[in-house]
């Protein structure tokens, strides 16, 4: 059987940046697609923060098609006031994947760590660099949104049997 | 000018329960229309839960079509954990109001409270009785979601100068 190629869609959500990186698999070897983040300004009304972060992930999912979407899990926050803050962005970017009916598998940053750099406790900057290298990049991806979600994007495609 | 009937939604936000009251204002009367609670289970997919409680807000107010939706706005939660799925669901909740294109105002429990029972210390119980008599019911709305909506419904019914 003929191998195809995969396309992986990695998200880590935020209420002023989501970083958003897409990813193509082809056997073992992955390659860059799209990076960047959906920025809201806290200028702007609450709810439309919500409504942009929402649309944009629609029309990403929409654009890219991916077989799978991995997420980064939050499993802490500085404070409540940030969780509430992260979770209703959050939510409302697993709400368009739902709405998109696609499969999704959530990781932790440790999980992502200890995949892409072997080391649970890797500072944001080795990260960026083992997203470079396994990418086969020039540049370290930017913001650091963008890196993270691709992160989440390599680990989703290592880890995911339907991809194999 | 003839007084016009003005149809008020209230909601209360949360992942295993958000509240609805609906409610009718005509002139300074207020008269209760529906009230209820969107229940999700743990045993649910997490996702799942978050693509009910967005679609159940939609049905609401597009059946309903109120002309003004109050909110309980939420500022602290036991824990971060807590304010991550409060704040999920409630993100999915603001994003239906959003895509209707409804007009929200948002109101702290103490705000509730102090219009409803005159005292932001009231207990539930005292807030339940309040709704009842407000709106001359035969009994306290249950379950107390419902009853905490009816109070952010008329809170809002009370406070919003574009209903007058």
């Amino acid at each position: 059987m003929s191998q195809t190629k995969k396309i992986i869609l990695g998200l880590d959500p935020g209420l002023a940046d989501t970083g958003f990186g897409v990813i193509a698999k082809l056997g073992s070897h992955l390659s860059f697609i799209d990076a960047g983040s959906i920025r809201t300004a806290k200028s702007q009304n609450f709810i439309d923060r919500l409504v942009i972060i929402h649309r944009t992930v629609d029309q990403l999912i929409k654009k890219y098609r991916p077989d799978l979407i991995g997420v980064e899990k939050l499993y802490f926050a500085k404070n409540v006031k940030t969780a509430l803050d992260v979770g209703q962005a959050r939510g409302v970017t697993l709400l368009a994947i739902a709405q998109n009916h696609k499969d999704m598998v959530e990781f932790t940053p440790l999980q992502i760590k200890q995949t892409i750099a072997a080391n649970g406790q890797a500072t944001k900057k080795q990260v960026g660099l083992m997203v470079k290298t396994i990418l086969c990049l020039r540049q370290v991806p930017r913001p650091d949104d963008a890196a993270d979600a691709l992160a989440a994007a390599i680990t989703a495609a290592f880890f995911n049997k339907k991809l194999a």
